[in-house]
Formats: C-alpha cells, sequence, structure tokens
C-alpha cells in the first residue's frame, strides 16, 4: 500500500503582511475605478503574511521574462535540496531509494526540468524516472500524489518524491490592471514543498483510491496568457463558484469507495481562496473546522499553488496526525477547471499486522 | 497486459525539401564564418523533406512569442483530434473508454495544457486523468508510451491516450546563429501523432517492461534557453556522442528482462540525427537496416520530436508488423540527457490463447 509520508515545507524569508499588501494597491493603483472591490476581496481572503523571494521593492519590478526565469532557476536550485532532504529523512529514505521524481511547478519553466538538475545534485540513481508537470496549476500537488499513488500500484516496492515549486510572486505582472490580478496579487505566495510516497512501510495517508475531474467547458476560466513578459495569470470571476459542480465529484468518488464525503476524519482541500473553502465546507456539509489546515496554510502563506495540499497535510502531521485507521481526503483544484482528489486511512506501520509481523 | 497500438500520424501540409533549406541558409548566413560546416552538418542530415504548419516565408518571420504561442494553440486544437480519432479507431476504442490522456509537446505553451480542451472538444469522460508533459523534450514520446504502461499496469482494465503534438517550426529564432542552431534549422520538422495503450486487448506491442536513464551531468547538452522571444533551443556539439553511455543502459534494461538487446526482432528509435542511429547500430551491434523506420521518419518528416517514436512505430505497422512474439525495443532520448526505455513484444489478440478462450 502506497502511503504518502510527512512533507516538508520551507516558505522564504521576505515577508509581506496584508497591511503592506493594502497599503501597496492603493498606493500603486490610486484611481482605479475597481480599487474599492479589490480591496474588499484582497480583505477577505484573510491572507495575514506571505512569502516570497525577494523583498517587495524588488518583486514590483519586471526585468523581463527571461531574467525572471533565471531567477526562478536560482531560486529552485537554492531552496529545493534541502526541502528534499527533510521529505526523505522523514520517510526514513536515501535519494537511492527513490524510483520516480514528480516534480510540479508552474511559475517557471525549465527545460530539461529542474528534475535532471536535482538527480546529479543529489545523487538520485540515473534510473529515476522524472515526471515534469508545468501545466495543472495548483492542481498539480494533488495530481503530483495520485501520479505516485498509481506508480507505486505498479510498482508495489517503489518509491516516489513529490517535489511541489511555487515562486508565484516572480508571475507578478504590473501592467495587469483588471480585478482579478489585483486580487492575486494579494493572494498567491511563495513556498517548497516536497514529500515521499512509500510503497510499503512509512507514517501517513494510506493512498487507497484517486481520481479526476474536469468541470465540463471551464477551461478559460483558469488560464494563462502567455506572453513576451512571461505568464500572465486570468482569473475568471466565476472561478469561487466551481465548489457546487466539484463537491459531487468528491462525493461520487467517496461512493465508489463505499464512502461519504461528508463524514470523514480529516480533510486536506485546496486552499484556493477562502470562499472555497466556505462553498465546499456548505457543500459537502461538514464543519468549518475540518479544513483548518487549508485555512492555516491560507493565513500565514497565502495561496501557494501546487504546495498548498503538501502545506496542509504538514499541518496535520504537526497537529499529531489522525486517530488508526482514520479516513481522509486529500484535494487539489486548478485549471481545466481540474480536481485532483484522493481517499487514504492515516496509517503507521505498527497499524498493520502484516507489518509487524514482517517484522518479527 | 498494456498493448501500445497503431499510431495516427499527421504532417502539415507545408513542405520544404533539402535543397530550399540549403538554399535559404546560403541567402540568409552569407558570410557566416561557419556556413561550410553548417551546411554539411545539413547535407549530413539526410533529410529530405520537411512538414510544417505555415509557408517558409511565414515561418521564417518571428512575430513575438505571444503569437507564435497563439499559433501554437490554434494549429494543435485545428491538427489534434483527427489524428486523436484515428488512434482511437485503429485501437478499436471511442473517448468514452479512455481513463488517461497524456500529453507531450515542448514546441508550444498553454495553461491550461490542450487536454482541458480535448476533454471537452472530443466527449472524452470528465474523469479523465490528464498528464501534460512539456519538460521532456524529445524524449516525451518515449516517456508518455512508458507512463501509460505504468498507468495500465497498475489499472489492467484501464486504456491510456498518447498525444504528442510537435510544432519546431515555431521555435524557429533568426537571431540565433550559432552552429547548433543553424543546423537544427534544417533538421527539426513539425508533426502531431497519437496511439492508445489498450490494458487488455489490441494489436501492437504489448509492454513489458520499462525504464529511464540520465547520462550524468548533461543537462545543459540540450537545453531551453527561455527568452521574451520564447524558447531558444541550446545544443551542445557533444550529444551526438551521447550513444555511447546510451547503449549500455539499453543493454542493461535488455539485460533485467533476460534479453539481448543487440538480438531484438524489431528497434523503435528516437531519430534526433543520423549520427544517433548510426552510433547507436554500432554500439549495440545492430546492422543499419534494423532502424529503418526511424531512419524514413528521419528521411521524409525531419525531427519531429516527442512524435519520432510513434511515427517510426507506425511505419513498422505499414510494414505489416513483426512475427508473433517478436521481441523488441522502443526509445525515445532528449534533454536530460534522458532516455525513455521500453521492451515489448509484438502481439495480436489472437495469439494470445487466454483472450481466444475469453472469446468463445
Amino acid at each position: 500500500m502506497a502511503t504518502l509520508c510527512r512533507p516538508a515545507v520551507s516558505v522564504p524569508e521576505h515577508v509581506i503582511t496584508m497591511e503592506e499588501t493594502l497599503a501597496l494597491a492603493r498606493t500603486h493603483h490610486d484611481g482605479h475605478p475597481q480599487l474599492p472591490l479589490a480591496l474588499r476581496l484582497i480583505e477577505n481572503t484573510g491572507v495575514r503574511t506571505r512569502h516570497i523571494v525577494q523583498p517587495i521593492e524588488e518583486t514590483l519590478k519586471h526585468p523581463g521574462f527571461e531574467d525572471r526565469n533565471a531567477l526562478y532557476q536560482a531560486e529552485a536550485k537554492a531552496r529545493v535540496p534541502a526541502v528534499v532532504r527533510r521529505a526523505l529523512e522523514d520517510a526514513e529514505l536515501r535519494a537511492q531509494d527513490i524510483d520516480v521524481i514528480i516534480y510540479v511547478s508552474c511559475t517557471g519553466f525549465m527545460m530539461p526540468s529542474l528534475t535532471a538538475w536535482l538527480i546529479n545534485e543529489m545523487n538520485f540513481s540515473s534510473d529515476t524516472r522524472q515526471i515534469p508537470i508545468a501545466q495543472l496549476g495548483c492542481a498539480a500537488g494533488g495530481a503530483a500524489v495520485n501520479r505516485a499513488h498509481d506508480f507505486c500500484t505498479a510498482y508495489p516496492e517503489a518509491n516516489a518524491l513529490i517535489v511541489a515549486c511555487e515562486f508565484c510572486s516572480l508571475c507578478y505582472q504590473p501592467t495587469d490592471l483588471g480585478v482579478g490580478s489585483l486580487l492575486s496579487n494579494g493572494l498567491f505566495g511563495d513556498g517548497v514543498a516536497a514529500a515521499v510516497v512509500r510503497g510499503s512501510g512509512g507514517t501517513g495517508i494510506t493512498l487507497e483510491r484517486n481520481g479526476s475531474y474536469l468541470i465540463p467547458k471551464t477551461e478559460d476560466w483558469i488560464a494563462y496568457d502567455i506572453r513576451a513578459t512571461g505568464f500572465h495569470f486570468l482569473l475568471d470571476k466565476r472561478v469561487p463558484t466551481t465548489m457546487e459542480p466539484l463537491a459531487p465529484a468528491l462525493q461520487q468518488l467517496a461512493g465508489l469507495h463505499g464512502w461519504n464525503a461528508s463524514e470523514l476524519d480529516f480533510y486536506i482541500i485546496h486552499a484556493g481562496g477562502p470562499r472555497i473553502l466556505d462553498d465546499l465546507s456548505k457543500f459537502l456539509q461538514v464543519p468549518p473546522d475540518a479544513f483548518r489546515f487549508s485555512r492555516a496554510t491560507l493565513t500565514e502563506y497565502g495561496n501557494i499553488a501546487s504546495a498548498v495540499v503538501l502545506d496542509a497535510l504538514r499541518r496535520l502531521f504537526d497537529e499529531g496526525g489522525a486517530h488508526p485507521t482514520a479516513r481522509g481526503l486529500l484535494a487539489g483544484f486548478g485549471p481545466g477547471i481540474t480536481a485532483e482528489m484522493s481517499l487514504g486511512r492515516w496509517s503507521r506501520p505498527t497499524d498493520r499486522p502484516e507489518l509487524v509481523e514482517a517484522a518479527v
């Protein structure tokens, strides 16, 4: 059984508070007819602090797509290895035990992917499989968990390393003045997360079933406009309404597994924004507190894209985990609009009699 | 057993011959100190014709990264569905039978990936998994086959659709004047390919084992420089020497399977360039004719990146396939430098007694 072990998470050292964000919006967009709406939306996010790779003065400059991407690459190389090392330690594995690296990141582009550099730099085996995914956006954290689960289902002795590296601040576009962009400027943060899915052994969520769901005809609701200045984030105002069609998809997946998505023991949900969490809580009929890990991530780090679900999961571990065989749901949401959903149980090796017997 | 069915392939209607390519190089780079070398390298590719999405006059203009990407998107939407439809027909499946779409393409960037549009447009199920890969370059065709194989190993009743969409002509950079760039301008072509991997049933290569190999410390030998003008292809002059370290990796994978990579019945090899094929033939000690499918692709279409292996495989089908249980190797090579390798046997449902029995 594939087990998703404790994620390691790191956020950069430069912090921007909501007060600073609101002050910047007021200064930079003075006279913008929709400034009051944008300020209200930013306040409603509940994002208290965000962590970014550069001081805010540098973040607000746009040195060009080339320099931005060079910075992405340098920051990824500077920040990812330590997080990967911790994820391996937490899973009690070495780099040489890893069979596949799933690297998800939508805020910079490299060819080859960082996976090649990581394999060389951190002494992973030369036959490590590489699955770099850049085009699933915030859903990619959930997708990475699901593809790792699939890989360990195909090869039960295999181990998968997931890395989510998101520097959303490097996608700041000063000339984008729509309300969606102004809101995004106050919502997204930077973060790096990594976690191991062990084919056997390990403490964490034993993955039992996964699924994807694409809401029909919404492919332009979350999108990148690709320009000479880089990735321009387009956010349709209908995005916050998507929990209404996604809640039944989550219920359906749970139903296939004989579970009720409204009555699970823990929830690791992509914290795209506050309304996502409020609405999903309403449509799934679960108490708001069930999403406390996601809310804490959103409040302290902002929306860190594909890394959100791994950080929310880290907070479950920090709380001491769940009771043996507790049932839970992990879900990432992103462009498509795509949901990547996973069902599993909390487990430690000592909870699994067959492992105890094998160890005797 | 997962079976890789007949690929469907389509190349665009605009054709450029080697003679035209050489004439253009002479005109555009008149006085370039390394022009004679570039012309010799282009002649040595053996690429007789290439097919491109626009007339050559348009191809030689650079309208900016934004327009290029918009064109990529429009051309992908115009050309991919018909190829997918044929791949489904050849596999005797409907869109609703597909569980995962693996979309590989390194010559344009979209967020969300084309997978979301395809699912909506071609009536795939809303729960189809999406695996878009942009960062494995030419190796991605092999990677797609391998990830499809893994998926069907995890879920033996599942079916995977592979799509490789490459418009290399949209990455032409008129200001890149290194010899590697001049050579690339005469080597790469455009093409779209699709194939289904069926979890059960189907005629084609029954996939038995796959593996990846990264040549240590070569991650900057094939790379993109990401600039405001788009993707700039960097090709190190040492790339053609890579078959020496890769041949043992192919041998090792075959050895793990109890096979000898020098004595297989068919070979589907990435036709990166003529030296790749010549050297691999030498290091694996197989007769040059064994790589005839790859050579035909290179001669008629040029290097169509991740679509090469699917087009080479299509040519094996066109030749009538192989004898029952014939053993073969499929390998894609690309940035990393990464090899994605697969071993399988030619099979038809009637060759598999358990299927015949089940049908009785």
